[in-house]
């Protein structure tokens, strides 16, 4: 019986995954010579895949009218889904508009959502509207407007010989919001749409284990999956896990779903967030809810920390204050390290992190203060204390832990690393005792 | 005169450009869903581009015969040189080699030299050579073999149809040993062999001028030009400017960028880098050269300026320590800010951002102290102060300085403005005074 579901369930799977087609074009000279690696097309890549389309080909353009018209032409033959990132800015070489408006037999006109949606981007900053700009709110006539809620150019759609074509600014951050705001729901309706079967999906945040190692101890559990698909989708703030499944019924679906997120559970619990949020979104909530304070006091994350704390809104609910002790000076005469303890541990020293907390602590009047000393490299390491070498600390009405951690010998990777097992110290301690 | 200058100048750029042109095929399904991000493409168009050969597109493909056969009849039609990288190694999905026989009509054989060299590469590491590894001695009958200097695949070209292919692994390491190695002389001979002209370019960093503004400031110079292009690239820290140009002869070349380079820096000398780096490396390359030191008092940047400030190696040279005043409370107290100031013109002010950059250069004993105060948004704006008000001073032995700026709705690009701006006026004062 089991065996029959799993067989007749990987068919459904199959007959899915066949069924949608995609080609990501990107459009930029400076991709082409380098100067841009092309990120873009690796994260489309990745949210398709998740959602059961198959890539086949990504491709680059030159800003060049012939080239991306070519290249359309070429890719309507092998797929259902195409989309477009890139050229679509005010300047001159920003001419997908143009293209897609020559492919499809259409003409640019000011469309009037988009208008009024630029004038407020520009209002909201305090700046005029410039001919250039409004350049901005011309699209092909034959385009549905998808909202840029983080730039000025709106992407658009189109629905043409049953294929669809999906043109996006090529900012990371605008190319991302578009595609999570909007074309993901798009494209989910109609891989629905056209068989009888429903897709869902549960997110699990973890925190503290690298990819691999996550994946050696999830391995017995992926390969037993029927119906779903596991995806990692790792960041500097951990790992976000995404069990997709497939199925005739929410339900069902669903079922299969909780089935596996218990069994993970079971396998790697103290790396989970039960808040289903980031570290950083689940520290800030936890801080609010439970009416706590924090401040910091960083030597070789000099601010990130800080800034990471601050990047929420309403962040000044919990977080008071911080010192960045980068000198040795600044830690004895602003901290009040003491000088001996400098001198005889060194300032990358679980000695020199416990009173870079304590103080900070005493300094801020906050319930939590984080310490984080350490080499972020390249330069600096010895045999003793290599590169990658981090004391945090965390002082609280319990006292001060301190833990020693060894990274890699990238400096911005080191200094991301500390701070995520900074706030991962801070999540065990409050989940614990408060 | 000028004119006819022109027109014959345009016709060099137009044949040189139908002269030399490549395509960058790439082979993996790990690309095509994100897994892996294509930087061996972005090598190789850098490579490319500085020896002179325009690159038109880069490509990706599955992992799938007809993929990559219909790719190569695609390319075949625009271009007379294509890099491909990928499907060499010896596991069942590599087939690259299979797709290249179809393509040419040729057959795979053993090449002597190819399984030698094989032999020693294995002995050398003490292993033996096994049937899976002997594969990658088999190569197209009409191949040319490139030797791998640091791995087992051997790199291979063909001429066809007055065409020239390269076939090289996807392992980066081996694709530029065997690039750098052979590829690059073999191309330089062809180049300098069919073409009498040359291509070159400059980079001009600018900072503190948005990327529309700066295209309508700089218009009619763009519609002006003569066989030299300009390619905008924006980022948070500024707007790169890249003036590319084509021609006879290198002097002939940069004469003409810095023809148009002089009319570029007379139009907006105030936004460029003298320094040709970002607005960072640049205040980085000052401070030290010059030996001045730095603190910072940060309010709504949360630390955001101290980690830029120190996220180059070498930053404690310049970088004391900072302040995280994020709270009145730490104002007050750990700054030394008014009571008053704070009642009566607020947080966010001219009068407090004042005081916190004297306080600041006072209390960390620094040639300069950058104060941030405003308010990122999204909440807490108001009438007189909107969302996106900022004051930045900057304190020196010259007295202290204060600018308000209103910039934007969102949180994360307010404060990465803030910072931008705060360099820049940091830049200026610099260079104006010392």
């Amino acid at each position: 019986m089991r065996q029959h579901e799993k067989s007749c369930k990987i068919y459904f799977f199959t007959y899915f995954l066949d069924f949608m087609k995609a080609i990501i074009v990107s459009i930029g000279d400076e991709i082409l010579i380098g100067q841009t690696i092309n990120t873009n097309a690796a994260w489309l890549g990745s949210e398709l895949n998740q959602i059961g389309i198959k890539v086949i080909n990504h491709f680059v353009s030159q800003d060049n009218l012939d080239s991306i018209i070519n290249i359309l032409n070429y890719s309507t033959n092998f797929v259902d889904l195409i989309i477009i990132t890139g050229g679509l800015g005010p300047t001159k070489d920003d001419i997908t508009k143009v293209a897609l408006c020559q492919f499809f037999g259409s003409r640019l006109v000011l469309h009037q959502d988009a208008y009024e949606n630029l004038k407020r981007f520009y209002q909201d900053r305090g700046r005029d509207i410039t001919e250039t700009n409004i350049r901005q709110a011309y699209v092909p006539d034959n385009a549905k407007i998808l909202h840029n809620s983080v730039g000025a150019a709106p992407g658009t759609m189109y629905n043409s010989n049953g294929k669809t074509y999906f043109s996006l600014p090529g900012v990371p951050s605008e190319m991302k919001a578009i595609f999570t705001e909007s074309i993901r729901n798009i494209l989910l309706e109609k891989t629905t749409k056209d068989t009888e079967l429903k897709i869902s999906n549960k997110v699990i945040y973890t925190v503290g284990i690298p990819e691999s190692t996550l994946s050696d101890k999830l391995s017995s559990i992926e390969n037993n999956l029927v119906d779903l698909k596991l995806a990692y989708l790792p960041s500097y703030r951990g790992v976000k896990l995404r069990i997709d499944g497939i199925g005739k019924t929410y339900e069902e679906i669903n079922e299969n779903i909780n089935y596996t997120y218990n069994l993970i559970n079971n396998t790697i619990s103290e790396h989970i967030i039960e808040e289903e949020m980031d570290i950083l979104n689940a520290i800030s909530y936890l801080l609010k809810t439970k009416n706590l304070t924090i401040s910091t006091a960083e030597s070789c994350t000099g601010g990130l920390l800080g800034q990471l704390l601050t990047s929420i809104s309403g962040s000044s609910d919990y977080f008071i204050g911080g010192l960045i002790s980068y000198s040795n000076q600044v830690k004895m005469k602003n901290l009040g390290v003491n000088s001996e303890t400098l001198e005889k541990f060194g300032a990358v020293s679980d000695e020199t992190a416990t009173e870079m907390a304590i103080n900070c602590r005493d300094k801020f009047k906050t319930d939590f203060a984080i310490s984080v000393t350490g080499i972020a490299g390249p330069l600096g390491g010895s045999a003793e204390k290599p590169v990658g070498t981090v004391f945090i600390g965390i002082s609280s009405k319990y006292g001060v832990e301190v833990q020693k951690f060894l990274f890699g010998k990238n400096r911005d990777i080191n200094r991301e690393l500390s701070c995520t097992y900074a706030l991962y110290n801070l999540y065990k301690l409050i989940k614990s005792k408060y």
